[in-house]
């Protein structure tokens, strides 16, 4: 059996743990990312944090074969360096060769939402199939694209990046600069925000007591209140699951994936999210008869899908002879 | 050098030509598909055809590699068969084995749209690179995918049907059964349906003579009307751009391929199309600073892009080792 150390870079937190050449994740380890530091600072940290999470499972850093690092933002894999990030303070920053200057291993980076795709993809809701598509409904839609148990993000790793499709022509304004992107209709905030405007519409629904009670919205109240039987939550189901499955049907028609993983908070719900989502968004492809469906699949791999995800990647990559040094 | 037979299938008629290991295509044929026909009758002359233009070039049928075919549809490729089509009459046909009856090569099938991908992909807009997509403006929008030099289109090869994703939620009725989809607003019909309304709702518009003038609407009248200085022309096209650029990045977001090739009869129109198009689709995707950036440029290979891109398909499966007996 072969190891990988998997690093999930996030804004609050560094995670990282050791993982074997079928998925299984051994150990853990988290640090705190202090995001407002230098970025040489936090890369040295995350190479620590390798060494540290490796003598915490008993190995030596020759029992490891790559470190595989899924960071936010697009990173330029042939090169080693993180190009750019939204949320952090890397531009063209030489991750590899910072990492390498605290372990000795090849070093591979990708997007954070490709890593939980893959993650899924050889331990998760898709293992076992060589096409899926993971898309994760959280503050925003995070896609990863996995082709031949490949990540796939085109020419430059950036893309991928359904959440900002078009899916209303000239509808909200999304951070991203375009017009009804996805995300603005089918994300976890996208669902609180439409709670609280319902709620500002319909003074006889209780979505503004229970807005009250929870401090503010957030994408559980439509499905509390529905489950008391408040007609104005269940309209906003309808209506949300209908732009949901309208771009889960989007993303069928693009890739037809073997199975679609759908993951983030919001699955939590269960059936009364579950059973629409599946219902419409199956009714909408094309399929012609006699062709093979999409399957669609909750998440499977959680919180530790980046942890996972990224030594997969970094699997992926070694076995593939890219150069990690 | 090694030699391919393309075929190219479609309602009308069945052309074939021989092509090179380089994408040249050195002669070609054409016959009739009469469509109404049993699918053994046509798979049959579609045999003949390709033994035709191996012997037109004065080749023997020992000196050709495969042979590949574009078709409308759904193929499914391992078996050898096409799945289904809508406007022809197959119905998981054993085209493979129907070819080989008559000529003992090699037989590959794929998708029309994948084909002219590929031919892009090998000798046309997007030679020399190995993430492309192609996009066809015509009476729908046809869509084909390169990923590292072979054409995606998923588990069930009925993918990459970006003209099928919605991109105006619950707007027009599409013939595929959803609303709002991308060749509802982009195609070269919608073009001819936009001018059509247009010309009814501004009667001072020169539109309605045009259309009058030409016995129908068609993709051409709104570009002659605006290079007329038609004030409601210049407002469509304005308008038409737009929804074109919102699924031009809407391509770009999901695969950043490093071309995105548009065709189709439509781009003859030269700058007063391109120039909106281009500036308005470049303006809209994510890319991050110091994050290299999708060319988007015009189809080149015209009529022959489905035999060219049927054989080059055929040579990528016989490259990759994959059974086409």
């Amino acid at each position: 059996m072969a190891y990988y150390v998997g690093i999930d870079l996030g804004g609050t937190n560094i995670k990282a743990g050791v993982v074997d050449s079928d998925g299984n994740l051994l150990n853990k380890l988290s640090i705190k990312t202090h995001a407002e530091r230098d970025e040489k600072e936090i890369i040295h940290d995350m190479g620590k944090l390798a060494v540290d999470v490796i003598k915490d499972l008993g190995k030596e850093i020759s029992d490891i074969e790559a470190i595989g690092i899924g960071s936010p933002g697009t990173p330029d894999n042939e090169e080693g360096l993180l190009v750019y990030s939204a949320n952090l303070p890397f531009n063209n920053s030489p991750m590899r060769k910072l990492i390498r200057d605290v372990v000795d291993l090849p070093v591979y980076i990708d997007n954070d939402a490709n890593c939980a795709a893959m993650a899924e993809a050889v331990a998760g809701a898709a293992k076992g199939t060589k096409d899926s598509v993971t898309i994760t409904l959280g503050t925003g839609v995070g896609a990863g694209v996995i082709i031949n148990g490949r990540i796939y993000s085109g020419f430059n790793q950036a893309g991928s990046e359904f959440g900002h499709t078009v899916l209303v022509s000239g509808g909200l304004q999304c951070k991203c600069g375009r017009r009804g992107c996805f995300e603005q209709y089918a994300s976890a905030s996208a669902l609180a925000r439409m709670t609280k405007e319902a709620a500002e519409k319909n003074p006889d629904s209780i979505l503004k007591d229970l807005i009250a009670k929870e401090g503010g919205s957030n994408a559980k109240i439509a499905f509390d209140a529905m489950r008391e039987g408040d007609k104005t939550a269940a309209e906003l189901i309808e209506s949300y699951t209908d732009y949901l499955a309208d771009g889960l049907a989007n993303v069928i028609n693009t890739f037809m994936p073997e199975v679609l993983v759908v993951g983030g908070g919001v699955c939590n719900e269960g059936d009364p999210l579950l059973i629409p989502m599946r219902e419409k968004t199956m009714s909408r492809p094309y399929f012609g008869p006699g062709v093979k469906k999409t399957e669609i699949k909750l998440a499977e791999m959680g919180n530790d899908a980046g942890i996972v995800g990224a030594a997969m990647m970094g699997k992926a990559c070694m076995d593939d002879g890219k150069n990690g040094r």
